[in-house]
């Protein structure tokens, strides 16, 4: 029987304050330092899910609303949404707030897909199932689909007309 | 009469050698440092062709093909697509060698989106047009519009029925 | 009437990675690295609880174990054990596992304490009250009385003949 | 013959200055980076007593009495205290100043403890006895054996019962 | 036949925005910082012409002129002037401007030489050939001679009457 | 009367370890990175015997004999060799030992120039007489016109026939 894992088990926290060496010359975070923990905390809990190494394939478009300027504390929550077979997308949640914990917002999310593989050979490795429980987890369980068809489709490896869950979508 | 300005103008070359310090524990570049290598690099770009401060507004799908082991020389250029009111586009394209300076190819490709902001209010700031003139200049210019739709379909700031130039793709 | 918190208001989790640049040369997480980050993840702890800026006043007695490799990851939990008028301190616990997040075990444990500043002025401010509701909550409650007094002991702030609790433990 | 060392033979010292990179968000040196350079210096200062790999194995408690500002230059001195068997003590000794090298004092002290290490199996190797001569360096020989009594005490490795040295500060 | 490369080949381009990380306690970019950068440029350009693995030989006197203020964009042109046996002259050429693109200026130059070495022997291996073809090319692949006799000479590696380029430039 | 200091007055120490993230993808350190860490030595050194923050004027040249290996402990002492009217010289001496202290040897040696100046107006302002007191510390002092006149030489700012004290050296 194939085994299969809860969001919970790899399930990732990382909690950071802004310090003066990870912002920009108008005070606030770098766009591409929080990218750099979001892919760190998102491929921590996809090795913790697939039990093996992994590496970053790709990261879905990811928006930058407000600026978060020097002292903020983020929070990162990376949890897994759905596994393939040697993939699997993991959903990072960033939310800010002051340092007095005060004033928390939710501030950034994407979805990063990796590769499981090997330590040795770095083949790809299959990767346990993700059995979701919670309507949140079920609903993000769904969208994978959608959004890994969309991904395909912007890389040029499927064609518009075989993007049949998008497709759906601009159905009048 | 509205100031427009070239490709040439603020296209932004950043080399770079894969040292210890930028590896993942399999010794290849980890994803998140070449998100931050390529979100630097894609402001200096935006802000060379706004005249003003930028801030990062929104990343495209990044796509992660090939591991890039210690010792690597990357070349990541970044190059305006299209200028709008407020904001602009930035296309950053990766290539890889040997330290040697063999074997090169291309990597990474992604599109940034940055908003010109002033220095002191940090409100929004107008924008100069960009004037595209090889073809490939004309043609990211073009695409530069399906690709913001499909940003703000994403982001859920306009409805699938408004996406006027993705749903042509799907026409039968 | 005094405002109270609970240790769950202001828990604080990081999670790392051990990356190339977080090692000694023997390929094992630098010591130095390790306090770095238990001293951040502490002050955010203690920031948030406070609701003020915090500065590290005292750490005490850290041992390392166990050597940490390369490509570990490591998960940081700091609380709340007490605040007194001015001061809190705060519970640092660390657990190591392999990057697959198999073979977890503790490796670390600290005492960090805190004074609570003025972010203008410097000065210490007042602390809400901890408020400890399960067993090794008011465990590590009860216990942060001891440790103050060893602290105040070991700085010279209180003579042994003063040190009524620590005295008591080397009674006949 | 057994092979003994002087304290001059192995005392190290770090000089650095306060770059923006080091500090926190009110400006001044975060305390996680003090520990992090004492640690190096002391690891230093310890390996070349042994004339071996080293592993720390405990830092005691460590005061911060008063902000270190942006611009300040710290100089760390570490000398070996004590060579026991397999492991010895180092003392570390923080001065600030600031940069114009007025208004020196004395900011902290911490004692390390290190374990030599063999490069390849990190079996524990023997460390040569150390030879105090001055004043000041008999006085912390001798005081290593109460340290150490209290590590232990602390860590849990004897008892109350057992800690001879400490016992006596408390008599009547 | 001997093969020949030309400048283009090689030429290096490194472009930074000066963040607050790379700043000195005055605001303004760090001299060793600076020349760390210039160290990466030069070294991946000789890397390239040389087709091998390079170790840096030595720096020639670099000037410090002008402050570079915390957010502006530096950009490094690193260029082969002369390839020697073993060894090859890199010239590297610093021009600064405020975020905007605006202000350029000439701030820094430095000759460096590289020794070309195998990547598991560490024996010197033999160079290419540089063609050298436009005026500023050429010129400066004539002064490498004079300015390679000026390193041996401050090296005590010849003698001053052996300095034969040099002095002629102290005739009367 | 005119203030003078000695040269132990100001005279800088920084012990530092090769970490990994230290080094070059050949697993030595990196030549940018020591000098660097020089910079940053040569400068407190020079701040200290000024009384002033100071800005890197220039570097000569610098030679690299020897890779020093990761692991390796360098100690860089810094003393000012000779103070003009508001610049002042410092000699920069790296010695290299490996972390068990054998094996030590002279790795590199550099003479760095600063200007001292204002923390406010960024204007140059007047540095303590140096007062020589060994045979060591004479030599370097006289010396320090040659050097100071050959840095005008190559910079442009002197010409051939007023370098006598570089032209004596030429002298049949």
């Amino acid at each position: 029987m194939e085994r299969s894992k809860k969001v919970e088990d790899s399930k990732t926290i990382m909690t950071e304050m802004i310090m003066p060496d990870d912002t920009n010359p108008l005070g606030n975070l770098m766009g591409g330092n929080l990218m750099r923990w979001m892919d760190v905390a998102a491929g921590i809990c996809a090795a913790k899910h697939a039990e093996s190494h992994v590496a970053t394939a790709s990261v879905d478009n990811i928006s930058f609303h407000l600026p978060i300027p020097l002292g903020s504390v983020i929070t990162i929550t990376a949890t897994v949404t759905r596994a393939f077979n040697t993939s699997l997308e993991v959903f990072c949640n960033v939310v800010t707030a002051e340092i007095t914990g005060l004033n928390e917002r939710r501030s950034n999310q994407a979805y990063f897909t990796f590769v499981a593989v090997d330590e040795n050979t770095l083949a790809p490795t299959k990767v346990p199932k993700l059995n979701p429980e919670t309507e949140d987890e079920k609903m993000l369980y769904k969208g994978a689909i959608r959004r890994r068809e969309l991904r395909l489709l912007l890389a040029g490896r499927i064609k518009a007309s075989e993007a049949t869950e998008i497709k759906e979508l601009f159905q009048p």
